[in-house]
């Protein structure tokens, strides 16, 4: 009896106004996002007029002056631009592989440098391959079998991962650290399978590190695609005596200047506490990058425009960053997190979009217990649009320099069945990115940073209290 | 410290090895559906290797072979043909249709007869046209303004609605009575607006009724895409004595006899208890059928050869049912009903995929209160494979004639944004089906099916107790 009139008073308590309030502003976000999108245009422009967006590029320069002026036209209280030196690393003519099964009998696959690889000698490079399911198998083998061959990495991506990023993530070790790894052993090239779980004919490029390897011990690295991975390890079971040609022109040059691409709405009562919503410019050159991360790009830049358009004045300052240099580098959010910390700026909370443009699922949240169980309240009001997920884990690579105890960092989760599909690849194409998915994933965006503004994050709470 | 206490009791209590043993068969389903699952292959097959498969059509009986041949090698218990009569429309050859802006100023529009219209005359209709945003406008017009001219229905799906199937609902009587509504007004022909959410190109037909209409008074209806319905209706605001010319030659004929393609595993404790899973085997002519419904169908399939597999030996007669001819007449799933009355048998679960092969979000279910409440107790099973979605609702068409006050029937629920981008037109086809998400469907609807074998029905509890 008293725990049901407990809840009778809490229910009364309860601000039923504000709730209902809520439930207006968010249903408005959505409607407007549906409606009268700017993302799908935004993202048309950037993918078809523009094209893949490599650091260093002209397209990418292209990028930063499209978005500035976009930027620039909806009425925000400042765009500027934030200088960054970016690595400029180039493909060259296109890459060519085969497989000697033997001399003069030969079969092309697919395949694309990876990004930061240098090049094969002028000629190509031809030698023995020997196919590994990890880094570990390196060790296993020893100098003695690896040396002058060129190492074919091939564990796959696991299936039966719900979330197709951890499979990732169990995965592209293979990729980034694979060529330092295997140059230790004498390698004199490597080839990975693509970070994809369908099996298809394009290889999927993504960065790669050679450590601490020195300039002249670099092997040249390139992704094959899954379904040339596929025929390449049957060849080599038949036939372990074949050989692989691979040949390559990429190139990394000297540094060139970039910029973050930075617009704000002054916040009303709180100016210095700034909420940051934001995607990467950048992209891989192999596809337009639409997907990875174009629409995290144009769907940031309409959360501040959706939040205007409603009328809504931010109590906090509401800031989009369109960040350079993500895929090989991140140098723009390293470079972000260090202007923000020598202005001793007061970021509260900051939001990326940088898993594709698919149907939005929930957020993913780096914060303290305190902050999620706030964010956990909220869960009701975005039930309607099909929003369930809220779970503690990763935010976004570019915002995670800012990380701090009290920070809340955020990550939209787009349903991610396909994402690696297109992911670094040729197929990141406009014609896969579907309006109304992306425009969700627009109002959903907002709609979390409308709550946040209102109710502030336990950090802007204590400082006021 | 009581309610700790409490909750202490409350956990000890919960039959937790019971509990884990779900979890385990649970995740042996989908592991196995997204290794080694069949679903796609046979969707490749049924699409790629057949096609659409228009009730009546040498495409529809392929289809009856080939799925019976492929449940005959899963080795079910039995599997049999069941005998029904359908509809045969055929479209003839392809539609024509343009707007004539003044005589010799011609612009084409893409269009396509909808399913059981009228042809036009052998050289085509010219007329005047005029447009309305429903049927209710035909009323307001009257027979002095609509006489002789063309009506064209172009109210949009209404995209705010987040499920795509609300929008759809709430546009498609337009298509389904907008030619016997106009005929009453005396208009010589229907024009509508396709039911899709983006503008394209591609026309989507469907089915359509003249009620009772005589024969005679038919007029033709065909869908125009949605870039040519805004095209028509800007040119119309421009001038509204515009003439609209279409051309189609489709047909009725007899009905033929085809057939529902059935096969079961045999309960080994309530062999009486049937729970059906299924959806349907034809589909439109334009597209090969593949989300609508080749999907379903494929992964129904799955769902006994998943079972199965994993060693589950159902207490319940598990029953995939691939109904015929749902797109234009409903035949199928009547029939089914009908020998099921007729044989008396007790049907406690039934569970329809046609919505799709997209990323699974839940199902809907139709059913009492009681058999609601405990789904929901087994929300939490489904977590881990990002199934939230247990709402009350509706299930789908072919299982609806079964409904009784204690069945359960049900539908699974993909994610819908994309479904009408396909449904219906040219571009249903398998390459925008992705093999992850038909898999993930799979097991999902294979998970359901072994909690309702495992712990009944309110119902077959009932009779059992």
């Amino acid at each position: 009896m008293r725990t049901l009139l407990l809840a009778t008073i809490l229910l009364v308590s309860t601000p039923f106004f504000s709730q209902s309030d809520d439930e207006k502003q968010i249903r408005a976000i959505y409607d407007l996002s549906l409606t009268n999108g700017k993302a799908y245009d935004w993202l048309n422009h950037l993918s078809n007029q523009i094209g893949g967006r490599l650091s260093g590029s002209v397209q990418a320069q292209q990028a930063v002056d499209y978005t500035k002026g976009q930027l620039d036209s909806l009425g925000l209280d400042r765009v500027w631009l934030q200088p960054v030196m970016v690595p400029k690393w180039v493909r060259g003519t296109p890459e060519f592989a085969y497989i000697e099964t033997k001399p003069g009998l030969t079969t092309n696959v697919p395949i694309c440098a990876l990004g930061g690889s240098v090049a094969t000698p002028e000629g190509g490079l031809k030698a023995n391959i020997i196919e590994v399911q990890g880094i570990e198998d390196l060790e296993k083998l020893g100098k003695e079998k690896i040396a002058g061959k060129i190492v074919f990495y091939n564990r796959p991506m696991d299936p039966t991962q719900i979330s197709t990023f951890s499979a990732y993530s169990g995965c592209v070790d293979q990729r980034y650290s694979g060529a330092a790894e295997a140059g230790k052993y004498g390698a004199s090239g490597v080839i990975v399978r693509s970070m994809n779980l369908r099996l298809d004919n394009y290889p999927h490029t993504g960065s790669m590190s050679y450590g601490d390897t020195p300039v002249s011990s670099r092997i040249p690295a390139a992704a094959i695609s899954t379904k040339g991975a596929e025929l390449l390890s049957t060849t080599l079971t038949l036939n372990p005596e074949i050989k692989f040609y691979f040949k390559q022109n990429c190139k990394q040059f000297n540094d060139v200047q970039s910029y973050n691409v930075i617009g704000e709405i002054k916040g009303s009562t709180y100016p210095n506490e700034i909420m940051l919503v934001g995607g990467h410019l950048d992209s891989w050159d192999l596809g337009d990058g639409s997907h990875d991360d174009g629409a995290g790009v144009v769907q940031s830049m309409d959360v501040l425009r959706l939040i205007k358009a409603n009328g809504y004045k931010p109590k906090r300052t509401l800031r989009v960053v369109l960040f350079m240099n993500e895929e090989n580098g991140l140098r723009g959010g390293n470079k972000y997190a260090e202007v923000a910390k020598s202005k001793n700026e007061n970021h509260v909370f900051a939001l990326e979009s940088d898993a594709g443009g698919f149907t939005p699922r929930g957020f993913s949240f780096d914060c303290t217990d305190e902050n999620f169980n706030q964010v956990l309240g909220w869960k009701k009001l975005f039930e309607p649009y099909l929003i369930h997920m809220f779970i503690k884990g990763g935010s976004g690579a570019d915002i995670g320099p800012l990380k701090t105890d009290e920070l809340v960092l955020a990550g939209l989760r787009p349903d991610s069945q396909r994402y690696f599909d297109h992911h670094h690849a040729e197929n990141d194409t406009f014609e896969h990115v579907n309006k109304r998915e992306l425009e969700l994933g627009a109002a959903t965006m907002a709609s979390l940073v409308y709550l946040m503004d209102k109710y502030g994050t336990i950090q802007s709470k204590k400082i006021k209290g």
